[in-house]
């Protein structure tokens, strides 16, 4: 089959496409025929030599993928050939990827597409639908309906997903956004109000619209402000951190606990199977509720995978702003 | 009625001992016969002005208390004349304090006091207890059976009383302390585990008892360490923080998220009244069934109020190292 895969580490064009043995699924495991698969940050920064845990060799890149069952391995029972499927979760903790004609899943890690929403729909909602999801849920912001959101970051690809859950929640949400077309996106996907960080005292907007505070902060934006963020929090404000590996900001401890606020990191990938189920079952449903709208930005093949991986890092490291969604690979 | 009271802030001179009006119960109130009155750090920043809300005039000193039941009010109906009870969250957020011979009290703070224990355990507990055991619970560490705890500062106020409560709930414990006798007051509150901060690597001890980290950990240091606190979170610890109200310490962002922390903040006096009586009521319980032993570090007579705030002042703030254990004040 053909595959983008790596075999040692290092800038995008140490990305090779070429020929691979197609898999065979194991125990629990079914083999998929790829329809589209996506790009995430972390896939460039494990490219890249990140050494969050050892990579097969020969690599292939790529975490997230919707396609059809093309064969059901011996033990795996929740889906049969033909049926559509989409997940996230590969090409991390060790695992191979998705950027290939094919690929092998535990089958625990896939949930169903449903038959209206398009592989490319599903494949873009995989790693930040279910990090949004995550994070908003039991174990993290627990946003119910009625309350307030702040999303740090709102047109992103991880904030995208979370104002358009929590509008789906029920949840007022307010977002930031830094240009005029990244407000005009938040709005469209359902912010009820947006900032531009860049022209307007964020503070004093939010808090004029919700004086006491919001109940919810999500910050995506790499150098938390927690003077900020506290400043703008609710009695009880939980605040959700999932980015920033380097940062070291000050942390106002006084603020924080006087208010009662919450701190919740996490990383999806270290989700269980079942956790991460609830999170999958869900978006399929508000996929096919029209409720969940991805934002695709680029289209690139298999062939074009390296491509496909600077422009990922020119806007995720560099601030290019020459991508507006999520960049989409088809083998 | 006797009692102990300011009429403006300062030094612990600045309290009065003399002759008030006994109150009377309003709609849902009730007088209480003060038998005992506990001090606690935040009554001292009260009186020294801190200005966390309008005191009244005159204020009378103190949070906690137990005692008898010796009027109820229009409305009130969950005590009868002559029964005993304890509270806190008195002296608060605007209320009147509780160093006097009587005080009226909303009965929806106050809990029954089992026959088996004292005026003195009671009022020992309070404070402490319910900042305890709202931190231990639902909303905060939600410790559980058969988890590890790390509690830093085991033998203060609150420490001594997380400490107790998480081998109730059947945790194991690893405490600090910062000299032998207040590690043999850790062993015998139960901790499991107690390292000496000042003559041994916390750290390295604490992952040689627990390799992957500890589940939850008790912040009672007002500099708290975050890199400290992370490098001995196991994935998904819950941080507890409740002091340190200057404190602006670097915050190692991607550490923290990376193992799924949670850091959760909250000062008692702001929980609902139904949310304090869930931990009144197991304390309550606990003490009765000997599970809470609270530690008594000295007992001063109301005419002494000055001294006894002197007292904890001199070793909240200024480490004097000449309290082991609660004040009490009997009027």
């Amino acid at each position: 089959m053909k595959a983008a895969y790596i075999e040692e580490t290092g800038p995008p064009d140490v990305i090779q496409v070429g020929d691979l043995p197609t898999p065979e699924p194991g125990q629990g495991q079914v083999l998929v025929k790829v329809g589209t698969a996506a790009l995430n940050p972390i896939d460039t920064y494990l490219r890249n030599g990140a050494n969050y845990w050892e990579l097969p060799k020969p690599f292939v890149t790529g975490s997230d993928l919707a396609g059809t069952i093309e064969a059901v391995g011996p033990g795996a029972s929740k889906f049969v050939v033909g049926q559509r499927v989409w997940g996230t979760n590969q090409g991390l903790v060790g695992r191979q990827g998705t950027f290939a004609e094919y690929a092998v899943v535990d089958e625990h890690w896939l949930y169903a597409t449903p038959d209206s929403v398009s592989d490319d729909a599903a494949a873009a909602c995989a790693l930040t639908g279910v990090t949004a999801h995550m994070g908003l849920g039991a174990d993290n912001a627990r946003l119910k309906a009625g309350e307030t959101i702040f999303v740090h970051g709102g047109s992103g690809g991880v904030g995208s997903m979370v104002v358009q859950m929590a509008k789906a929640i029920g949840a007022t949400v307010l977002a930031t956004a830094g240009s005029e077309a990244k407000a005009e996106l938040c709005k469209e996907l359902g912010a009820d109000y947006v900032f531009n960080y860049k022209t307007q005292n964020v503070t004093e907007e939010v808090l004029k619209i919700c004086p006491n505070g919001v109940n919810v902060i999500w910050e995506t934006v790499r150098e938390p402000d927690f003077d900020f963020l506290v400043s703008i929090a609710a009695e009880r404000c939980r605040m959700v951190l999932m980015a920033g590996r380097d940062a070291r900001p000050e942390f106002p401890v006084g603020p924080f606990y006087v208010k009662g606020c919450s701190l919740h990191g996490f990383v999806m990938f270290k989700a269980t199977p079942e956790e991460m189920a609830v999170c999958g079952e869900e978006i399929s449903r508000w996929l096919a509720e029209g409720k969940l709208k991805p934002q695709i930005g680029k289209v690139f093949p298999l062939s074009e995978a390296a491509a496909a991986h600077q422009l990922q890092e020119d806007n995720t490291l560099r601030q290019a702003g020459t991508l507006a969604g999520k960049i989409l690979i088809k083998p």
